[in-house]
């Protein structure tokens, strides 16, 4: 009996992981100008460490954690988001203590949550996030903006958006916590039970609430901007000045929140407009945080990152034919008529690699047209053939599979003369 | 409260992660030109796939899985190995199908086990591996020896040592398999009780026993070389003397066996034998397999692969001083005086990145002393000063920090110079 690849998981096969190389290169390369650094963190943390950060009243935490216990009776979750580990590893290293002030990291990885699987959702995922640690200045936002607007860039995907909101501070958010619950409160009854139970909780995550999304008082709400206080105001237009200097186009939606407690200042998502993207619009979401350091132990730490899936990412590039599946492609193929040949390609296989040349040869013991169509299939650049003439004067023919030009070469000049096609025609 | 990282993993931290990035550069470029594809499997699976594949008499099954049930009451498994998925994957997409054959695959990721952990063995910890799958061709295993020790040598190793072994084909292996019960039965007795469970399920694995590793009988033990089949004999002599063609070297061991019922043939490990590395010296483990497609509801399929832990490697390479934590490092740091320069060095700061310049600024509102102190702790090439003078005539004061050189230049020639300068200094 076959056994199936869990529900909700996807197996990235040649072609496709070569989509995954290429998007992680021009990650890590943008992250490399902008000076932040990669930390990686286990797979699984302690329970707690989710509930306590990303809140046991989110649907996280509540429907979606892969929780478990380990033989040593350990309470395991597979983690569900990347920012909660960053600052439990920032807190246990004393990071916050390092020489250089702030610290810029980024992470990429698998993340889990049981969710209903569904174009664009998947159980298991990968995201790309990074973490801004221990500044609060307003030109640090304006550069984690421009650095996730930059590696869309670099991948090639242009029809985005980057939208924008202030959640203000503390004082700003208690003053517009109020008025959403003054502006609920008298209909909560219409709302459903999550809502409900969050208006006193924390209203501000019913504007996220997905059922309720429809519901007339939706759009009336009370904006968080116009509940915003002085300093607040300030830090905001500062923000969108440093955006407008370095110009970066935004818009800002007063809807845009984030629910957890840590959210402050600016929060911001960007948006997927390409055609042919259906529903799925959220590529990236992001905001500045305060006290997550606190409550895993450490000292308060303003921060501000975001995070987006890379399988969100490839749908959006596919949707816009940016990318495509990647074909084979080899520098040389290696022809072998006889055991003799055969044997001898061996070596030249071998010595070909040494040269830093990508080469392959037959292993199915095929004759010639088998591998000639495998060295098409695997689109060589040039195809060696290695016969029972060439050994007995010691030489290799070169056919050059675009031109169709053949040439003799003697065997001992054979990996230079490759070489030097390969890298000549790499020049070209 | 803090909490910490889960017993038996790791936070890999800014300085340590350039050095696993700078391995998997190295194993990704190797793997082009031997003409590997990578492959990414999901981080758990049915856990069936692997009491089917790795054996329910394994340790691994019996004692150290990460098996737990998910909201819909599936049993999961955080992987423990990476073939068992790739064969999996290879049958669910039908990838023996595929035109070009055999399939050369790569794979790279974390791995899990519930061991006690130690120097050099976590609970998590990152494999990466290839399976040739579809050929049965000597050269195959003589091109998959090449690359794992092409791997290490691009990383810098130098002091590894390959050694080889045949298992046999089934015919010599019932043969040896015989030898071996007639050899250890009338002393069972003085073995662990798993060697005796061992004894007629599968003896081969009593060799492999760490607890009676001591017994005298170990090392009097029926070689399974004296019982190879012609078959058998023939295939290993090739596989040898396409290593001596490459110029590969190798040492023999009759003794290095893999347990489990799918090997055959050719097996083999590669060791450490740097100094200052102790006790851990296997870097790397494979060989050839058959049945194990099948296993997973597949065709008949030959292949060969290997794996190797990364963390075991960087222990290797740092056990020998060829890897140290990286410094931080940057193109350029701006350094700015006074509100308006703060401002303005916003804009040149996007513009250096945009250049492809790695570039920072002080988000901590220092005074210059402390700018040029963590431009010097960033090893900041060039360090570029914009003060209130130079605002006032549009230059900026840059200065060479390996030489001390220090010119002024117009602003609007800053970001050209720079890059000419880090351009010009690469080729140097």
């Amino acid at each position: 009996m076959n056994i199936q690849i869990p529900r909700g998981t996807q197996d990235i096969l040649p072609g496709e992981s070569e989509i995954w190389q290429f998007i992680e290169t021009k990650a890590q390369e943008v992250c490399r100008r902008y000076n932040f650094r990669e930390i990686r963190t286990p797979i699984f943390e302690h329970t707690e460490l989710f509930t306590r950060t990303v809140g046991d009243t989110t649907d996280i935490v509540q429907k979606e954690m892969y929780t478990f216990k380990d033989r040593g009776d350990r309470n395991l979750t597979l983690r569900p988001e990347g920012t909660a580990s960053v600052a439990r590893a920032y807190v246990q290293h004393k990071i916050h203590g390092w020489a250089t002030q702030p610290n810029k990291l980024y992470y990429y990885g698998p993340m889990f949550r049981y969710e209903r699987p569904q174009s664009g959702r998947m159980r298991q995922f990968v995201q790309f996030g990074v973490e801004a640690m221990g500044s609060a200045d307003p030109a640090i936002d304006a550069e984690v903006l421009a650095l996730v607007m930059d590696i869309y860039k670099e991948v090639g995907i242009t029809n985005t958006k980057l939208v924008l909101n202030s959640l203000g501070d503390k004082e700003s958010r208690e003053a517009h916590r109020q008025a959403l619950i003054d502006h609920f409160k008298p209909s909560i009854h219409e709302f459903c039970s999550d809502c409900q139970m969050r208006l006193e909780k924390n209203p501000l995550r019913i504007l996220d609430c997905k059922k309720d999304r429809d519901n007339p008082l939706m759009k009336t709400a009370p904006s968080i901007l116009d509940y915003l206080n002085e300093e607040s105001r300030q830090y905001f237009e500062q923000v969108k000045a440093h955006l407008d200097q370095i110009g970066l186009p935004y818009v800002i939606d007063p809807t845009l929140v984030r629910g957890l407690d840590y959210y402050y200042h600016t929060a911001f998502e960007v948006m997927a407009e390409g055609e042919g993207f259906g529903a799925i619009t959220t590529l990236c979401g992001g905001g500045r945080y305060d006290g997550l350091v606190e409550e895993v132990g450490g000292p308060s730490t303003p921060g501000i990152g975001f995070a987006f899936s890379i399988e969100r990412l490839i749908m959006a590039l596919k949707a816009e034919n940016l990318v495509k599946e990647a074909e084979p492609s080899i520098d040389c193929y290696l022809v072998a008529l006889g055991d003799e040949a055969k044997n001898k390609s061996v070596e030249l296989l071998y010595q070909l690699r040494q040269a830093g040349i990508s080469a392959d040869k037959d292993y199915l013991d095929k004759k010639m047209k088998g591998q000639f169509k495998t060295a098409d299939r695997l689109n060589a650049r040039f195809t060696a053939v290695l016969g029972e003439n060439e050994l007995a004067d010691n030489s290799i023919v070169i056919k050059n599979m675009q031109t169709g030009e053949q040439v003799s070469q003697p065997l001992t000049d054979f990996i230079q003369y490759i070489k030097k096609e390969i890298e000549g025609g790499q020049v070209r």
